[in-house]
């Protein structure tokens, strides 16, 4: 599990930031990238990464400004164009409006995709995603339109048989293995009983990562992080600048801190940078906030982070 | 008086080829950049080139596929987060359903532009734009979708008046200039009589710039393009594909070298280059293409074209 960053900036491309667009890499969980959010020219910074456009299985927009959101026509017909089949479907989730904008997008180009898309418009907030290996909860959060986070659940992850256990108690393999793998107790061949419970690893914890959309520090961003692994959090203004944040319905680098530490989460990755805070300038951005939290870190584009299973 | 490339590659973007977007820079003329067709990433392309987004007064759609227009949207809104006023209109022309195209899609959004924006979808076809200085004339052209060419005709250039012919004869100078500008005879002081048509300089030809969208080899094309100074046109495909590009509704180089030269054009140069034909492949299309016609030029992305007056 990855994210990567397509695009790091705010409001509009800059040179060395694109407009919004986050990868989450799911290969090794499920053969599948979700993306959030799709600025323009998103498939132009896909083209420079390893993301096929066909395993991409899901996007969660976070809410309808333009730069979240226009480069999905793109992106979807280019998917078309690649080849993407029947059986491979994608699902489109986020605020009302986003299927009248991608449909007449596609009516009006006449683009006719080779694959299924269809479309969950959040009509009412909690979970809008569940099957056994994820769950994804969204929550209204405070902008000057609706704007929503999501809460990506990993299911905690099933004890595994420790199979070279096993084998060192010269216990046989073979169906048994199934009634140890549940956790029961058998008895083997030669007498002996044992104990299933007894050969099963540690359960390790699913993974959470809470990605938000544009937003003022509010307690629904801090309920979607609560002991997130990661926190994707926009951080669109610097240190003393709450006031102009608040104007305009965004966050500081330290407000983003603030939400970060009440949810307790481990890692804070800020984003949405404003083309104020050009080379250097979001450095500073990352200093003041890592004074105060130190797994405080400002993303780049294409920069990937890996989310590693804790022990 | 100069055309730049913003993209010049063929239905998805790739690496070093954009989606389609031409400027016709008006700088000198009319202090205005006309743009023709705005594929996703234009705005991007524009961010490093010299053009000011608030210099483009109008834009030309040729025709409704996505890579045509899917940038429109957010060069819309950029144009006016950059600080476009109320004093910088712009006109978008082009088939049926741009305006509802663009219009969903900054409603959706909620972009609300500080300059006025006008469309003028085109419902038949001639002269769809003419002032003082310039003329447009759009023909249908053959694609699978309405596709259309724009004939751009600037008007010709007054005779000026040889000022340093009129000061060699020793013609003083004053209100007499007014009448032998407009080709009077006078009378000077001395009782010298002139003819002001032997001092005007000789009258230069207005340029015609012709720019097509994507199309088969057709008749309408040859009358857009007659004895322009330029003509853009699509090369999809390669010698010996004609079949290909039939099936595709779109043409070949060679088929384009036909049109500029049933045209009388000086100068053919071929966009819109499929990314089968990446890197040196498209030396290729344009050798083929120069052994029939000297005028043939396959353009790169921030390719700029001079266009001199004739002398
Ligand atoms: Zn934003
Ligand atoms: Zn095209």
């Amino acid at each position: 599990m990855q994210l990567e960053f397509l695009g790091t900036g705010a409001g509009q491309p800059a040179k060395f930031r694109n407009v919004t667009s986050i990868a989450l890499k799911l290969l090794d969980e499920r053969n599948a990238v979700w993306l959030f959010d799709v600025g323009e020219g998103t498939q132009h910074q896909i083209l420079r990464t390893n993301i096929r456009p066909r395993k991409v299985e899901k996007i969660f927009i976070t809410h309808l400004h333009g730069d979240h959101i226009f480069g999905l026509p793109g992106f979807l017909s280019s998917r078309s164009f690649q080849g993407s089949d029947a059986s491979e479907p994608l699902t489109i989730y986020g605020p009302k409006g986003i299927e009248k904008f991608v449909k007449t997008s596609l009516l009006v180009s006449e683009s006719h995709l080779t694959y299924p898309l269809e479309f969950v418009e959040i009509t009412k907030t909690g979970v809008i995603f569940e099957d056994t290996t994820f769950k994804v909860v969204t929550e209204l959060l405070d902008h000057n339109v609706h704007s929503y986070g999501y809460r990506v659940i990993e299911k905690d992850h099933p004890r595994e048989l420790l199979v070279d256990k096993l084998r060192a108690d010269k216990v046989p393999s073979g169906p048994l293995y199934g009634q140890l793998k549940l956790g029961k107790t058998v008895t083997l061949p030669d007498g002996r009983v044992i104990n299933g419970v007894d050969y099963l690893g540690d359960a390790k914890k699913g993974r959470i990562v809470t990605i938000l959309g544009d937003t003022r520090k509010n307690a629904n961003s801090i309920a979607l992080a609560q002991s997130a692994d990661v926190l994707v959090h926009e951080s669109t203004y610097g240190k003393g600048e709450g006031r102009m944040a608040r104007n305009h319905y965004h966050s500081t680098n330290l407000q983003a801190v603030d939400v970060a530490m009440a949810a307790g989460v481990d890692k804070l990755l800020l984003t949405h940078i404003s083309a104020r805070y050009a080379g250097k300038l979001a450095y500073e951005l990352e200093k003041q906030a890592r004074e105060i939290f130190a797994g405080a870190h400002v993303v780049s584009d294409f920069e990937e982070i890996d989310i590693p299973i804790k022990k």
